[in-house]
């Protein structure tokens, strides 16, 4: 059986053609749009491919909730071109095909879970740290929503005593995304995080303001994994700064031998599934249903 | 077919046998004293009684972790005649049943999703802000755990810009609990909060600190419904404060109909069920296995 995927991102579409054994048969990459030139793009793509079902990892906000007569739908994105724009509507209508849609995040945490760095374990948090800060939950089997999808970037954080930025964020300012995205970095500092490796100050700051994250995470979800992507990850000074102040944070309160300084580097993990990963998780989505 | 539950509390147990409609046919409270005391009680309020699973809702941390071999060991916790006590196994040896552990917030989450005030919904939190300050989350049938079960009540929060207390958390200090649970009230203003009823600035300061707690579960978690229970939110006026508050943090990012000012009085609401809560959660606990 053929099976369509869609990795919808703020700067690209990954589109691609797999199989119910999750292997990815085609695949084409291209950039984000307005939707009027980007859309009929990704149908041209899928057109006589012959797919029976196409999953949807999208940048949100999205509405996912499948009863909503707005399901796949874009809300308030900063991307002001695709707000209230009918993605998944859209998709059906000219595909023919089932669609089924979830948070670019909540569909890597399924990617990593199934193929990546969170094999072993029952429960997962991925978050990736990039233009934006977003974070999905994979839970038993399931992605975690309710009400909406969760939006774990915009948690209130405390201000590092040092740091008198402001915040880049439009709707809350300093929250976290606001304080530790890679814009924020660049706006607080002058330049881009790559270009600041080598200064120590920069790290420690955002270490901070992702370890503070991270605890809240593990308070309020207990995930079994938490594995951290995106562009400001790929600093590799930061892993070991997020985990001593993890570990500081907690102070011992949750019982656990894997929040302890012998088994941290395995509990809070690079990506194990690279470039693909949004979209095999899109294409893993659509193997489930 | 009968069912034993315990409702074990910091202060007190709830003993109860029902059956396996929900039904409570008996019932006990006994003080928590030491468990060499408590716990003899505990196993003659249920022997000769033919139950025939035991659910029980317990005060924290305790290991709910079914596979683990310390399952339903008393952990880290404040009352230091419970540390490593094996609650569980202790029950199980002397009343031959199978015995289902989970935390007292989570068993009143599932009990308010059963039979309370979150019927109609999928997804919900319950939070309790009394002399300590935890919640547990309900989602599609399953109370929220992982690694352990979480601990919400230690997040970090951001201190009020008038608030100089230190905060009475053993381990943080100044998290939620540390800030906002019942000791921390007394402390910082020298009464006991229903001695305080009309002093506006203590349940400014109080609605500050749970309005943040609840703005960061709802970005994470993102329930369908939050109900509030607990000694503390006794206070009336405390409820419309947080309301308030919460919506301003969240400044309209969530897109939902129940985050606004029309609807968010049936978003954040009171417990449905009183004092039989913990007790019927672990009731339902027994009666799902």
């Amino acid at each position: 059986m053929k099976l369509g995927a869609i990795e919808a991102g703020g700067t690209k579409f990954v589109l691609a053609v797999g199989n119910d054994q999750g292997d990815i048969l085609q695949k084409q990459t291209i950039p984000t749009e307005h939707p009027d030139i980007t859309v009929p793009k990704v149908i041209a793509f899928f057109e006589g491919t012959g797919i029976e079902r196409l999953g949807l990892g999208g940048f949100g906000p999205i509405d996912i909730n499948q009863t909503s007569s707005t399901y796949g739908q874009l809300q308030k994105t900063p991307k002001t071109d695709w707000v209230d724009y009918p993605l998944g509507a859209a998709l059906k209508e000219a595909l023919q095909v089932p669609i089924i849609i979830d948070t670019d995040v909540n569909v890597a945490a399924m990617s990593e879970a199934k193929w990546g760095n969170a094999t072993d374990v029952d429960t997962c948090l991925y978050i990736t740290v990039g233009t934006g800060i977003g974070a999905g939950a994979y839970f038993h089997g399931q992605t975690l929503k309710g009400l909406s999808h969760p939006e774990m970037g915009h948690i209130l954080v405390r201000r590092h005593p040092e740091d008198t930025y402001e915040g880049t964020c439009p709707s809350h300012g300093d929250c976290l995304e606001g304080l530790a995205a890679g814009p924020a970095i660049e706006a607080r500092w002058g330049k881009k995080g790559h270009e600041l490796a080598d200064n120590d100050k920069v790290w420690e700051m955002e270490a901070f303001y992702l370890a503070q994250a991270l605890t809240n995470y593990i308070y309020i979800l207990s995930p079994e994994r938490i594995v951290m992507g995106g562009g400001v990850m790929k600093q590799p000074q930061l892993f070991p700064l997020i985990r001593k102040n993890v570990l500081e944070m907690l102070n011992g309160y949750v019982s656990s031998p894997h929040l302890t300084e012998e088994e941290i580097d395995n509990y809070i993990v690079p990506p194990g599934l690279t470039d693909e990963a949004g979209v095999k998780g899109a294409l893993y989505l659509a193997m489930e249903k």
